[in-house]
């Protein structure tokens, strides 16, 4: 074994989620990042030999495909001993759907915001139904921020255009819980420290790469999908997200997105 | 009795507040308008012919003058048959600070808001707390309105500066309640109705002026102070203040404002 070979198994170490391990989700992610096309398939194989490495067992990743093709996200076929696995229209739009945000090189910087407030009582349950089907993340029971200007349509709520210059510690820490922070900052200590102790001139294989960018995809995606793009004087001193960010890209633009093609000839 | 003297008397009917006619607030209404400055004296005799003709008995007068002595509003002496009111220094206090709002000629035009809005929950004491020493106009349970730019210290509270273009009938309603739209028209109507009605040339007697004036005021004190000055698009499209403030002032411009003095010699 290699100094190389062992950096990559300490890079898979560090980067391996200490919280949440749940193989359909690293799939998810995996997919989304390699496979997302139409018709790109991934062999049962290339899926063993990319997330093996992150201590899975092949049991466990069979029981995670069942789940996924229960739940509508992936088909399987097999053709002799050999599986192949898609994401369905649904997985795909699901997908894509998230895409944006995930692989958004800087936060999406809205000028514009406003607040939707309800009135007391009666009023909560209309603005639920307006946060039911649009983008907004509540500050309280009857107050909600949304991006952009007022929406034509907000009968029954005061709509009001704001500019948010600060913001006290519950506002913070509602929408930027401690628990989110705290995933945020040991994702950016564990990209810096695999990325310091990278040897020079390493170079992955396609399924090194496979490996190491579903990890950085699947817990980056944990951290940005659960955090709003706020303000920025609603974001706690203590938040490391821009950083995180920095840190997950600029590893990101390291490891070579393979294709599936060659991961299903890999092995 | 000649039509001008019966003109007084139906402008005195029509002005008359129908709902309120508490007496010791009409008498703080008079003493505002007519003997605010320090030192200035209104005799018992003067009282009593300027309320007499609001139908008004000398023992409810006598009756409120002791409720505002033992409330701190008034002193009172005498000499000999003749008694003398002034309003005390708090009296004068509380006056003074009504006076601006009262008198103004246009609503105060604040061109910025902000909005303070609490925490669900412990936060609401807290903006209460800020509300009971500085002016705001709640908008709920955790969230109020405040004239000028966001103050230095609202620690604790979220605090936006905004600038309302609309706002949902529950706002509306809620700042500008019914009762107050319906008070508000019917003053209007009664001063537009009286000057309609007034025989051209008619010139008040000092007393005629100070019954006049006194109701005017009353009546439209109990309007200006109970509706805060909001942004425009707070006021629901049956609101008539402005209306009502123009005729109100129309008609105390044709009422000389008397002197404490004259009104004490006269009769």
């Amino acid at each position: 074994m290699t100094s190389q070979t062992s950096w990559f198994e300490t890079a898979v170490a560090e980067l391996t989620d200490p919280l949440d391990q749940r193989v359909w989700s690293i799939i998810v992610s995996l997919f989304g990042d390699m496979a997302q096309d139409r018709g790109a398939q991934i062999s049962g194989g290339a899926l063993t030999r990319i997330i093996e490495p992150m201590g899975i067992k092949p049991e466990a990743i069979r029981v995670a495909l069942h789940r996924l093709r229960k739940d509508g996200w992936i088909e399987s076929d097999r053709i002799g001993r050999v599986s192949h696995h898609v994401l369905t229209e649904f997985g795909r739009t699901q997908s894509a759907a998230v895409t944006p945000r995930i692989y958004a090189r800087g936060p999406a910087v809205d000028e514009r915001w406003h607040l939707l407030i309800a009135e007391d009582g009666s009023g909560t349950q209309l603005l639920e139904e307006v946060m039911l089907s649009r983008d907004y993340t509540p500050i309280g029971r009857n107050v909600a921020l949304g991006a952009g200007p007022i929406p034509d349509q907000t009968e029954g709520l005061l709509a009001l255009e704001i500019s948010p210059k600060r913001a006290p510690k519950w506002v913070q820490d509602r929408l930027c819980p401690h628990e989110l922070r705290a995933s945020c900052l040991t994702l950016l200590n564990a990209a810096e420290r695999a990325a310091e102790t990278r040897p020079k001139g390493w170079a992955p294989t396609p399924l090194q790469s496979a490996t190491l960018r579903t990890l950085l995809v699947h817990r980056w995606r944990r951290v940005v999908l659960r955090q709003p793009d706020l303000p920025p004087a609603f974001f706690p001193p203590d938040w490391v997200g821009p950083a995180c960010r920095d840190a997950v890209f600029r590893m990101l633009d390291t490891l070579p997105r393979p294709s599936s093609a060659v991961l299903n000839g890999t092995g």
